[in-house]
């Protein structure tokens, strides 16, 4: 049996043919149902890591076969939809679970049971593609005591800095999102976040003129550090939600000088993710910007990279195991 | 009646004479006996911050003087042995304490009562000169718990890290000190230090190929800052310490990547400090290179930034009021 599968080929996205893969013992083979485009995708185009495979780890799928488990487990899982978690850790080896870097890289649609969180019905596809980049906005709230705050700031207005900005506004009173597109700050301020528009430059600095006890960084872009910095109080918490390869790097002799706490924070909580859709105190729909089907995957991560667009989603038709 | 009193003037000291300072109600006037040069004096005198006046923030002294308090209180201070906290702030002036920003640019040898702190008998001058250094290196036990380590490792063999890493190994069973220079590693060696020498280059991080839950950069470099990112555990925490200005700046995608939690860490507690001096669980005086006159001032300045030295003092011969 074989499965549609795009590879990274001279930075793009070629269709094709791969054959399962095989299963490890309790590890799961998950048809994918939807699929987001994340920057990280965009980026594995433009050759991070020197990634070789097919990419992608936003998605919403349902169990097509699992391996090594009783028929009780085996009745639990095959059919259940699912949102899996892309930190593959050595234990899903056989090894002893040390090393923390076992990270993306997600092995076509195989992945351990333990990776797996059920999703519950009232959660839809559409919903539960975002589940991985909602865990990872909210890994903030496991690294941080967000409710002793009164009010923080998000820097950018792209696909994760809305989801931080809505995770924090379930528990800060006071949310400002500083962005340089009005169309994409509106969407915040649907979702009862305070926007303010800024260029981007370094006269913005004067003109935002106000700092924060809590801030998070996720423009994706140095600049964006340089005025997190500036803009975070002294001893304030600095969340660094940007990975930014390549660009000029920043001085950072003000989280020194002002004693500020930076926390490096990437991947989070499916469950939390999971249960903020379920209880619709976060809806991120309002986020895809369009749905293209699986054969046209070249084309949406093209599209993905045009400005103004947020979430681009790829659906799969029909079967995608031949 | 006049101070002895050195200025900044064309990236020299110059020697001349000051009024004494007006007392502002509750502040003292100090008598230095004996001064230490910090890096941040040697930084001075290159232009950092364009600062003008005397500089000069770490000193043992006694109390000549107090203003606008009761006749108790004047018995109390007046002859007491001092160290001097050197942020001062806004209160000290009258206002509401609302700017953290009040730091450095000690006014002459006038402080505030707020800000004294008394040295006890069993603590030298050549003890209590030290207090306002060591305070710093034990900001890092109000900012992190770090008693729930085994192991920490310390970035930079010069003097803050030398105080960095005695204040660890007093909470901390194994320290390790990377450094540079072998007289300076042997240094933290007598004080129970392990040590390592490395070259401070690329090719240094396959040589040392460990990693630390609790690592502490103090080299005042922006390479220190690159190595330190890497020699930093997944999910570890980095405390930075150097505040380098004008040197290359450096990524900091390893903090985001590995979750790092970065700490910045400036000033300190000084009762602290004084409890570890006077409890002789620290002694800094073998870290002493030279002692000058107050008049050998720029000369001493010049001797500090030569390699190989560590701390260097100046004493007061007789009156410095005249």
């Amino acid at each position: 049996m074989q499965m549609l599968a795009f590879t990274v080929r001279n930075h793009r996205l070629v269709a094709g043919k791969k054959p399962l893969p095989e299963l490890r013992p309790r590890w799961a083979l998950v048809r994918v149902r939807l699929a987001g485009i994340c920057n990280t995708d965009v980026e594995i185009l433009r050759g991070y890591h020197s990634f070789r495979g097919t990419p992608g780890h936003e998605f919403a799928g349902e169990v097509a076969n699992v391996r090594g488990v009783s028929v009780a487990q085996k009745k639990k899982w095959i059919g259940r939809r699912v949102a899996g978690e892309i930190n593959v850790t050595c234990s899903a080896y056989g090894y002893k679970p040390v090393c923390h870097f076992c990270r993306r890289g997600l092995k076509n649609l195989a992945l351990p049971l333990e990776n797996l969180h059920g999703v519950p019905d009232s959660v839809s596809d559409e919903q539960a593609v975002f589940v991985e980049p909602l865990a990872a906005a909210c890994e903030i709230l496991e690294q941080v005591n967000v409710k002793r705050f009164r009010e923080a700031a998000v820097l950018g207005d792209g696909k994760l800095a809305q989801l931080v900005a809505r995770v924090l506004r379930t528990a800060v009173p006071r949310v400002v999102m500083f962005g340089k597109y009005k169309e994409k700050l509106a969407l915040a301020h649907r979702a009862g976040i305070e926007t303010k528009k800024v260029r981007g430059d370094a006269g913005d600095l004067k003109l935002i003129g106000e700092t924060f006890p809590l801030l998070v960084e996720a423009t994706g872009s140095a600049t964006g550090l340089a005025f997190a910095q500036h803009m975070t109080e002294p001893r304030g918490t600095l969340v660094l939600k940007s990975t930014f390869h390549g660009a000029a790097p920043v001085e950072t002799w003000p989280i020194v000088v002002k004693e500020i706490t930076a926390v490096g924070s990437r991947c989070g909580p499916f469950a939390k993710a999971i249960a903020l859709l379920s209880s619709g105190k976060i809806d991120p729909r309002p986020l895809i910007t369009r749905t293209f089907s699986l054969a046209e995957a070249q084309a949406a991560i093209q599209f993905a990279q045009e400005r103004g667009v947020m979430k681009v989603l790829l659906k799969t038709q029909g079967a995608n195991f031949i």
